[in-house]
């Protein structure tokens, strides 16, 4: 086991795929699925979707029976509970324990806390996310129940909600998701979506802050921010638009498309400008070290920022008083364009294949990519070689980020030749 | 005249309007077109689309008289003959001399030169132009001898046809563009597209080279290496997806596309794939100081070279031996991303007024924003409302990326306070 050197990236991504092909023999097992034989291609979509919380289907979640459906939200906690949580479990139970090189490159990617602060957000990340799955679980089964469910039913209900939606990961038992449900699911719901996508590192922060005072830090202000403009962003939008669409959906809408995946409303009938909106704030996605997918808050906001402040003549890019590093600005953009390369190239591919519309095929592919699971109902038409493309964007939407910002840390290096600098004329 | 300071880039701007709107009266005068009356919107659009060498139509350039042909041609020979130029000439006129306060600025904007060399380059813009635009009217005069045509209908044709492609124009007085014409017109447009598109500093810098020796600016090598690449990556793309392009076809789009607009093949029958290259090329677009629109080569060049490099943990970027500044590299990412958002706001505003497929409107608006002229047909159907945002396009297209550029420069600031600096998380 000594010499086996990987990096820290391929830790993550074997530990996605051993996940991925454990959940698919699961959802196998006869007495998991109530409609006839599930396929094996079928199986290894959902429990790609349930791992990556994508929530994207290919056959409604109705149809595997309550011991199918566990195992789905088995797959979904496992895999939402965090990139970070499960590869460190996985050198726990490797190695004995967090070794120092462990340590070091969990605070490397968290970047912003200190190295003796590692072991405390792991055992955090556990403690806050079924301290919140709970009490969600708590008010949802009330608002089941007060929509005539029997008491049963609707505790079932309410936890298997409150688990995919703080996991962001947009399944339900439902087959037309949440579409017709109370304002109290809905509002619940949102909430769950909101604290499960803001990311651990805020939540700690914010928890740090309150409980011992002193300055918050950059990244928690710049999430917080950036979540709340991109609310109102897509809230505001949908109001324009979408004359007959009431506040409760709009907001909902708004909060879910980043990454949960619900809907409350059809949305093949919305309007192009609508759809567009949705694929930029799926785009976007939540933020780093949450259960939702996206190119992230914090990616958005110092591309945005660097951008105008350039155009503003500033050679230096100063946000809250603190100076974003070159370095970090250039790979933002670098995850951004990255991001937007797979996107078009898996919908052009899926164009090859398929007669769709491109911005429809682009709605569903970023659905995928960014782990969002919202569809305008293309993907349960796919034939094999369609869903082998969406289940390659899930798992690169769900690895690809931070297995990219983990091996950029990693392959830093220090240029040894300096060369003098010359210009180049733009525009 | 003195107390009036107007900043550099105003001066372009206000150039551009006086010209678009002295060519859209010189268009209504009687006896300029020949189908009835010409409406004053549709004056206004070709003069738009002349001055700023886009080439899209809103009535087929056959339906003018060659005397409003002939109009067409000046404004889009004043129009491209280059931005620099034009305001240089301004100021000439205005002032008597060209001061030094205005040769500075053409030496920022150019960025790579000394500025001894700034009224050198002036002379040899126009020097060149005709030139080449000579030697290109003669070659096309036989190539449309050859084809049936009488002598002075082919020296018409010449004329007419080489400044249009040198300019990048893309204006043809035949309603089905260059489909259907023999290989020597076809590769001497090509021929012509590409000296026009290269920009004058890589032509003045290499006339320079072979001259008296010395050292490429990395200017030309980044110019040359990129309008190499993108016009062999557009061909193979082609070659794979329609199977029934033939080669000088294939290649000839690929190079018109990056924004001269001519076609010699039907563009609707494509499939999206193409369509989407065909976008893609012209969002890049020509080379700055050129006669062409778009991002420019350099940019495109620039945040993919940066995009390659950060991924590969280097975190200073140095391309051909020499290290690109961070300051350029932010602007390249700046301009872009603009760019895409004046793009896709352009088309969500037309998607919202008519009712046409997203990939469609999309390759409409980029033509016009790039000053390209390829058309899926969608431009001949606009009604008012429509035609007044692709002028926009146009306009902003053309003169857009050079005053942004200039006035980044402009306002150059240094920062007195300093901040600390502090990262956040990405991905
Ligand atoms: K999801
Ligand atoms: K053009």
């Amino acid at each position: 086991m000594r010499n086996l050197k990987l990096s820290p990236w391929s830790y993550l991504i074997i530990t996605f795929v051993i996940l991925i092909i454990a959940g698919s023999f699961f959802l196998m097992i006869p007495g998991a699925y109530s409609k006839g034989n599930l396929s094996y291609l079928d199986a290894l979509f959902t429990s790609t979707s349930a791992v990556c919380v994508t929530g994207l289907i290919v056959t409604n979640t109705s149809n595997f029976t309550p011991f199918g459906q566990i195992i789905i939200l088995i797959l979904i906690q496992l895999g939402a509970i965090g990139i970070m949580t499960l590869t460190s479990s996985l050198y726990i139970f490797l190695k004995g324990e967090l070794d120092l090189s462990h340590r070091i490159m969990v605070a490397k990617i968290t970047d912003v806390f200190g190295l003796h602060e590692v072991e405390n957000i792991l055992v955090y990340i556990i403690k806050y996310t079924f301290i919140i799955e709970f009490i969600g679980a708590i008010v949802l089964s009330l608002g089941f129940y007060i929509s005539h469910n029997t008491l049963g039913d609707a505790i079932y209900y309410g936890i298997f909600h409150s688990i995919s939606a703080f996991c962001n990961a947009g399944f339900s038992t439902f087959d037309q998701s949440l579409v017709g449900t109370n304002i109290i699911i809905k509002l619940t719901i949102t909430g769950l979506i909101v604290l499960g996508g803001i990311g651990y590192y805020v939540i700690y922060d914010l928890n740090k802050f309150f409980k011992s005072g002193g300055r918050l830090k950059l990244h928690t202000k710049v999430v917080l921010l950036t979540s709340l403009l991109l609310i109102i962003m897509g809230f505001m939008i949908f109001s324009v638009v979408e004359s007959d669409m009431n506040i409760v959906d709009g907001f909902f809408q708004s909060v879910t498309a980043r990454t949960a995946g619900f809907n409350t409303i059809d949305l093949t009938s919305l309007h192009n400008i609508s759809k567009f909106t949705l694929i930029i704030l799926m785009l976007i996605g939540a933020s780093p070290g949450s259960t939702g997918g996206g190119v992230k808050t914090t990616t958005f906001f110092i591309t945005i920022s660097s951008i105008t402040k350039v155009l503003r003549g500033e050679n230096k890019i100063v946000v809250f008083k603190r100076q974003i590093p070159y370095q970090t600005i250039l790979r933002a953009f670098a995850l951004i364009f990255l991001y937007l390369f797979v996107d078009v190239t898996a919908t052009l591919i899926l164009l090859y294949i398929y007669d769709y519309n491109f911005l429809e095929m682009l709605f569903e592919v970023t659905s995928a990519l960014s782990t969002v699971g919202l569809s305008l109902g293309i993907t349960t038409k796919l034939t094999t070689a369609g869903k082998l493309v969406i289940i390659a964007c899930m798992f690169l939407g769900r690895v690809g980020p931070a297995a990219l910002v983990m091996a950029m840390l990693g392959r830093e290096k220090k240029r040894v030749i300096q060369y003098p600098e010359e210009k180049v004329v733009l525009g």
